[in-house]
């Protein structure tokens, strides 16, 4: 490419888009990134009603193409995942410390309120382990589960009500961005250590221990376990162990044949079934094998009328009802979002927290507490076959003739059964591979990710997760603080401009100095980004000053703002500054390629005025031709003028 | 250029830097961006230790070159700054609600401080009015300056105590960035606030009233007047409106005609001088006008015994000491940079911060409160010819003789004379033009501003502060969460791509669709990078589905992250499942121009064995031209194909 080839192309300084324009365009970025309402453009006004109709109630759009074929596998898949709502239903709810029975009622009413509402074919429906203890946590600190059962129980109800008023209402503002600031080492990091505590939690069960402490830190756990040493009891602890292995053996098959899975799918529902049995016969109880105890026959009572909003509690439910609303959204929104690619499909964000927190507040009414889309089942339904979310609506019909003939049955599950499908299932969560896989990769997102680990087991699952998303908002903060600026240079016999540190053959002529800022150019890094160019100034300069070089300045300064996608008052400021200092010192300042956002700023600040239309190239090929142009002509002027001096 | 000339050009994949260069070069960049130490490279130890001593007390820099001939202009301009510093001392401790004589204190001995370790030509020590409102505010809440006065000065002392403290903290830190964070638009709007705050609080002055709320907000000020409109003094009230247009005319004076600035500059104790001996002559008090009251002799005593540290006030100390050290940093390194800009010349933030906290550490053990670098007194340092920090001297001489000998006479001094010199400081400080600047160039500053500046006026002056500031950081956060992308295009007869928005010219071959990302790809902004790359994907695809074309299907897509200067382990997983996904469509991503940073990482994380080598290009040019040679490729099949399928 010559230069006069490319130097008919100028920069664009087409008048600057209104202020509507460019605020709708921004609101739509921040809010509506995914467009949702693209597919009611240019249409009949019935059909426009029926799209919208499908798009905010997703049933409307699968159901009325439901076929028979389909049902087989969904029929399969939500009976698969009743037997494994059964277990960790009654498990999560002793770990939350409210009546088993809740758990059960959990897996009733929600599905059915998902499968309406919700956009992921695969997701299944259930309580889960992080949320339940970390509720049992922040409600547990304010009223004991042992003096006030039922305030405990009724705060747990108005935590659900909350969280599902937070979830309906981030989706309703699409402020789906809030859940993106949980990043995934932050999330690793955080499930990794929650794992720990409730398998540490399960030891009370293991040992068949009847005192426990009510904290759920590592150090207070140990302790507890090492004050009432005295009532392990050995029978307990045997049988937890060959339940545990029996689980890990089938979940080992399970990942190695893919074809034995349905084994590893039901063995939680065959340990509870067999530790039935055996308790039963022996009489567990009286051998230190303590059981589940009562479960009332009947589907889910009402529970709008024990909303508590008691000012002395409410502080602890908003702040419990909140971060489990985000947690949950984080790992049901991943989740759904990870099957749906292995498949080439789409969940939409904003509209899986609508559904979250409608299933949310129903639950919250019908004596049900936080549902989500928990990992483990959700693999169970896809793995199943699961097809639509009628695998929901059939795990929730297992789950009404369960609560409505059988519960009473599963009075007898000993605890420790309960404790081995908890410990199994943890297990899984505790994925030191990724963090290895992070070590590797990226070692500040490591130290999030460990940070998250540490804070929960070792002081309190909130701090651990606020301390662990606070770093990432602080280095998020930095790197918009610190935006990488790099020399560039030209890369022999091509047109093409590269950072000199990647590419050590790329070089300019003596004089020019081409950077690339990073991007963007704002308040926070405005005094960093003068700061910077000036020292490449400095050692670019140092660099000629060597003995064996001649004296040459540098006369040019080019930036490239390429890579710059928005600059704010400040960063103009400082560039207006930047100029008026190098100007002083003798140095030209040209402005590469600005793209629309940003020319039109310098527009509006005047700046352009300043500089001049003639130093803003469109590339920096154009820039450095001009350049050198000047050099040659500078050259030609000292030649004229020393011939002139000699003629005088 | 053709594309043989350029694909030779490979993307480089040398092998990842250790962890410990990349950890020291973003260590450097974040913390020693200005690199101070370069200096001391290649030189003799003891020539290094004078440089060393040099660069962190600046008078030995300074002194041993200082001629008789600079002193001509320190003198003036020294004595200039000590003539304005008695009234403003006077009127800003009295804003502070302390004894006047600390005011007069403060400009002894911290300018003496500043001389020898500040790195600024024209900076002149002082007390501001901002600052002064702000700990009155603070410490006010807590203790009465009416009720204890003397434990609510030691409480300043102790403020002041912690503000030198926090300053010197930041500056041997280096944590000048977190000034960075007070953003242009943010200062502006808060000192426009303030300056309406304290404009207000005059009114007590000016109407010569002897009740007066202690809050500061517009609205308790203006009903404080109406209910104390009985002690209305109009003799106080006309004096102060002549004190007033004189200021107002010889400040207009001064800009109009800089020759008459000395009037100006020394047109504040003019009035004072003149308000002396008419509040003597006439028997002021008798007639509504206040003075000032008794004025001890001597210079400052030592407040070191004074320091309180009792838990009942330490947290309103903290929060006054911390809050106020970061505005007068923000202020002072601003002022002390714009002067030094004007004269080609460079101020260190980070060694101006160890200045300011020593200067307020000294301070606060010498009966003084804080000082920085306010600009009134500044401006007039810079406008007397001032040449070092010799005429800080200057005036600290001229302050201890005053202090010795002529405080007494002060005493006469009409507060309403002190209305009207703050009244017409802080008119100044209302930039009304700046803000009606930042509205055209950028709504998000101007609300920022805003924000500050009604905070500041109607709710209080750290709630203001503290909201504007979260909006900057909102806004920085959103800038991450939400980075620009863009569609290239070719200009024609060019080899440039550039936004096809901006340069409506530009077009690629049709099937191809070049994507160029904002920087950085984060795990806040990861989910919106994956739906917006697929949105641009249905916008492109769903103008081809127009019935005039054919059935076009996008083949290529191809990501150019020239601006990605950072990635995050979200950020490659990311894309990872971008290109799994597009792969379900049949549809093949290339990766362009990926710097040093981002390589390193895709490496490490195995991404570019994933998608190949030959899928990384060094510009677009190479990958647009591999993308039409394959289309060529194809039809050539495609025709083969026909060929042998009619053969058959």
């Amino acid at each position: 490419m010559t230069s006069s080839e490319t130097s008919q192309h100028k920069a664009s300084f087409s008048a600057p888009r209104g202020f509507l324009t460019t605020f709708k365009s921004d609101l739509k970025e921040t809010f509506f990134p995914d467009d949702p309402l693209t597919q009611f453009h240019d249409d009949k006004p019935l059909r426009r009603f029926k799209k919208a109709i499908q798009y905010f109630i997703p049933i409307f759009k699968w159901l009325p193409n439901y076929k028979l074929s389909m049902f087989r596998f969904d029929l399969l898949a939500g009976i698969t995942i009743a037997s494994l709502a059964i277990p960790q239903g009654i498990s999560y709810a002793k770990l939350a410390g409210i009546p088993p029975i809740i758990g059960l009622y959990s897996s009733f009413a929600p599905p059915l309120v998902y499968a309406v509402f919700g956009d992921s074919k695969h997701l299944a429906v259930g309580t889960v382990a992080a949320c339940s203890l970390f509720l049992a946590e922040t409600i547990g600190k304010l009223v004991s589960r042992h003096d006030d059962p039922t305030l405990y129980l009724h705060l747990f109800f108005t935590a659900t009500f909350v969280t599902g008023i937070t979830q309906a209402a981030l989706g309703f503002l699409r402020l789906g961005i809030l859940v993106d600031f949980l990043s995934h080492s932050t999330i690793t990091g955080f499930m990794g250590g929650t794992a720990i505590l409730i398998c540490l939690q399960q030891l009370k069960g293991f040992f068949g221990m009847k005192h426990f402490t009510n904290k759920t830190d590592v150090v207070s756990v140990i302790r507890s376990v090492i004050a009432y040493k005295h009532e392990f009891r050995w029978e307990s602890f045997v049988t937890g162990i060959i339940f545990l292995i029996f689980l890990q053996f089938t979940r080992y098959l399970g990942q190695k044949k893919p074809k034995l899975f349905m084994i590893s799918a039901v063995a939680p529902i065959l340990v509870v079934a067999v530790g039935c049995v055996f308790a039963y016969l022996i009489h567990g109880q009286d051998h230190g094998i303590e059981i589940v105890g009562p479960l009332k026959k009947g589907i889910n009572p009402p529970s709008i009328q024990y909303m508590n909003f008691d000012s002395k509690y409410i502080s602890a439910v908003i702040k419990g009802g909140t971060i489990t609303a985000l947690i949950a959204l984080a790992e049901g929104i991943a989740i759904g979002r990870s099957f749906a690619i292995l498949n080439n499909d789409h969940v939409d964000g904003n509209k899986e927290m609508m559904a979250f927190g409608l299933m949310n507040l129903v639950g919250s009414f019908t004596s049900c507490y936080l549902t989500t889309g928990p990992f483990s089942k959700t693999a169970v339904n896809y793995n199943a076959g699961s097809k639509t979310p009628m695998s929901n609506v059939v795990m929730a019909i297992c789950m009404g003739l369960t609560l409505q003939y059988l519960a009473p049955l599963f009075s007898h599950t000993p605890i420790v059964a309960l404790s081995a499908i908890i410990f199994s299932a943890m297990l899984g969560l505790i994925k030191y591979k990724h963090a290895i896989h992070l070590f590797k990769v990226d070692k500040f997102d490591f130290f999030i990710c460990m940070v998250a680990f540490f804070g929960v087991a070792f002081i309190s699952m909130d701090i651990g997760l606020m301390l662990s998303v606070g770093l990432s908002v602080l280095r998020a903060l930095l790197y918009v603080a610190r935006p990488g600026t790099c020399k560039l240079g030209r890369i022999p016999n091509s047109s093409l401009y590269r950072d000199t540190k990647q590419y050590p053959a790329a070089t300019v002529a003596p004089g020019i100095l081409v950077l690339q800022l990073g991007s963007p150019i704002y308040f926070a890094n405005s005094n960093y980004i003068r700061e910077r160019v000036l020292r490449w100034i400095q050692e670019e300069q140092s660099k000629y000053s060597k003995p064996e070089e001649d004296d040459i300045m540098i006369e040019h300064v080019l930036l490239d703002l390429t890579g710059v996608s928005t600059i704010d008052v400040t960063g103009i400021e400082t560039l207006i500054e930047l100029r008026r200092t190098l100007e002083g010192k003798g140095i030209e300042v040209a402005i590469i390629n600005p793209n629309l956002n940003v020319t039109e700023k310098l527009i509006a600040s005047h700046f352009i005025d300043k500089i001049g239309e003639e130093n803003i190239y469109l590339s920096i090929g154009d820039a450095v031709d001009a350049c050198e142009l000047s050099f040659q002509k500078l050259k030609v002027s000292d030649a004229v003028s020393e011939h002139s001096d000699h003629a005088v």
